[in-house]
């Protein structure tokens, strides 16, 4: 080791001083912080536990964590951040990038529990988020059942477009424009996923971050069944003032772009007037209806039924 | 992407049947392993959980952090696991890893409960372990008192001399000498740490990871407190028939040596004697006591109080 970089100990009290203090709900909740062998989590009677873990290599990727305990219905509660870095990026890289994270886990109160530093050539991260949720309550994937009807939140493809309009239009467009922020900072659907899991709404559960043609087949093969998707329905991206030279495919941005961290999820027909238009601002779409076929298929407007094709995506990317 | 590295989802495929079927004690903790969102845990009523993740390059140190939920007195019960891997190590390597790590966790019965690939240059994995305890059992380690009795488990300094040993004496000692084993594949003191923590015998408790000059004043520094420590109990390494050029000093490799992953507690004088000599065939030593002072210290047979020096350690590997 290089008497440059930081021993682990003062890697962590780094960590641990940027974290701050331990709030009081947070106490409740997390008996030991940084410090100890382990931390140590108390899980309300009655409740379960819902662990994730992701690999990132930016402060906003700690958000896809937490997107993947919403689609189960669950709150966030705590996390263990494991950090290999090169020294390079012991100093100013870190302190920007704890700040956001601190930033990020306030928002949705989630404390940090403890974690584990090594020093690596590349940044790599991981994040392991653990969530509560009230037993028997947690909405799985392989829920749906034919009739059900097929809903997401949010309109679909505004992360893809912001990522398009970061990358052709600096300078041009603001970075605080929505889409931008969208593609730069994901906003899970915390409350929306508990809300609908307290309720017993939601059949099956789960968060779009691949794009809706390589994410709804998942959700199909979990639970056995197929699905039909209209076109019309589907809740488009609006219309930027100004973007770059391509011409825009609304439609395809929403069936494949990625990122967008909004819900996709079944509610059985006969709940489905119980759901609001809007939650919490967020708009509730219905856009079609699981089948007892074995694969999910669109519905063009002016078409006839296709099979919904994952891997839009790459093209995309490309 | 290069067409050759395997996409994410036939990694995860490799890995979930690599870690087999869930067996019908893990389906009861365990609602949902890999394949949802994330994994969704059920600590029995009025248990807590505890959560550690660890950095590690090679197999066996998964049993690092299955040690770290062990010195808080609980039981590991399953572990996610975060992959980063270049192309060339997701054939066999990445088949040899998960065999052994499948063997590690079976013994000790701590399922495979989700996790994350990415591709990167260098090979780095992670692991969170989440332990169960029951509701205010946890042993801390900040719970030492002024004249509680200090104990360490087995011998201190085999896991550093049998690495000694592997460097210096390969083709001549066989990898299955029990002192190259420990160092290869430390055996965490569970049932040890369970016991002590369902009996209440223990105020304090952590792993020796780094070794006895490193951990014990961590402990002291949890507790506010002080520790004297006699030489002359330390329980030492037996000298092995065959070893390298150097001399060996046992005391040093015990006061120094890393890795063991025995457990260091503290128990009230007045339940010292309920100790065994041997829980399960692994000795249990007192070694000195917890004092009002702020510094652990050591009393040498022939010599003085000296202060207990962290940092014998980096000489010892250089």
């Amino acid at each position: 080791m290089s008497p440059q970089y930081p021993d682990e100990n003062s890697l962590l009290k780094k960590i641990a001083q940027a974290a701050g203090p331990l709030a009081k709900k947070e106490l409740r909740i997390l008996a030991r912080g940084i410090g100890d062998d382990a931390a140590l989590f108390k899980p309300k009677p009655g409740h379960e536990m819902i662990l994730t873990c992701d690999w990132f290599l930016e402060g906003t990727h700690f958000l896809r964590a937490v997107s993947d305990v919403a689609a189960m219905g669950g709150m966030p509660r705590c996390f263990l951040l494991s950090l290999a870095l090169p020294e390079s990026h012991t100093g100013p890289w870190l302190d920007l990038f704890l700040g956001g994270l601190r930033r990020a886990s306030r928002k949705f109160q989630c404390a940090l529990a403890g974690g584990d530093t090594t020093r690596r050539q590349e940044i790599l991260i991981n994040v392991t988020v653990v969530g509560e949720v009230r037993s028997g309550h947690a909405v799985l994937r392989s829920g749906a059942r034919a009739g059900d009807v097929l809903y997401v939140s949010g309109r679909l493809g505004e992360a893809e477009l912001g990522q398009q309009l970061l990358r052709q239009c600096k300078g041009v467009v603001s970075e605080k424009n929505p889409l931008i922020r969208k593609h730069l900072y994901p906003d899970p659907r915390v409350a929306l996923g508990e809300w609908l899991a307290k309720r017993g709404l939601a059949t099956a559960m789960m968060d779009l971050s691949d794009g809706l043609s390589s994410d709804l087949p998942r959700l199909c093969a979990a639970g056995g069944v197929g699905a039909r998707v209209e076109s019309a329905k589907i809740p488009l991206v609006k219309k930027p003032a100004v973007h770059g030279k391509q011409a825009l495919d609304l439609l395809q941005l929403a069936l494949h772009g990625g990122d967008d961290y909004e819900l996709l999820f079944t509610v059985p027909r006969r709940f489905a007037n119980r759901l609001p238009q809007r939650f919490r601002g967020v708009p509730l779409t219905a856009i079609g209806e699981i089948t007892r076929g074995q694969r999910p298929v669109v519905i063009l407007a002016d078409g006839p039924e296709q099979r919904l094709v994952p891997g839009g995506w790459d093209p995309f990317r490309g």
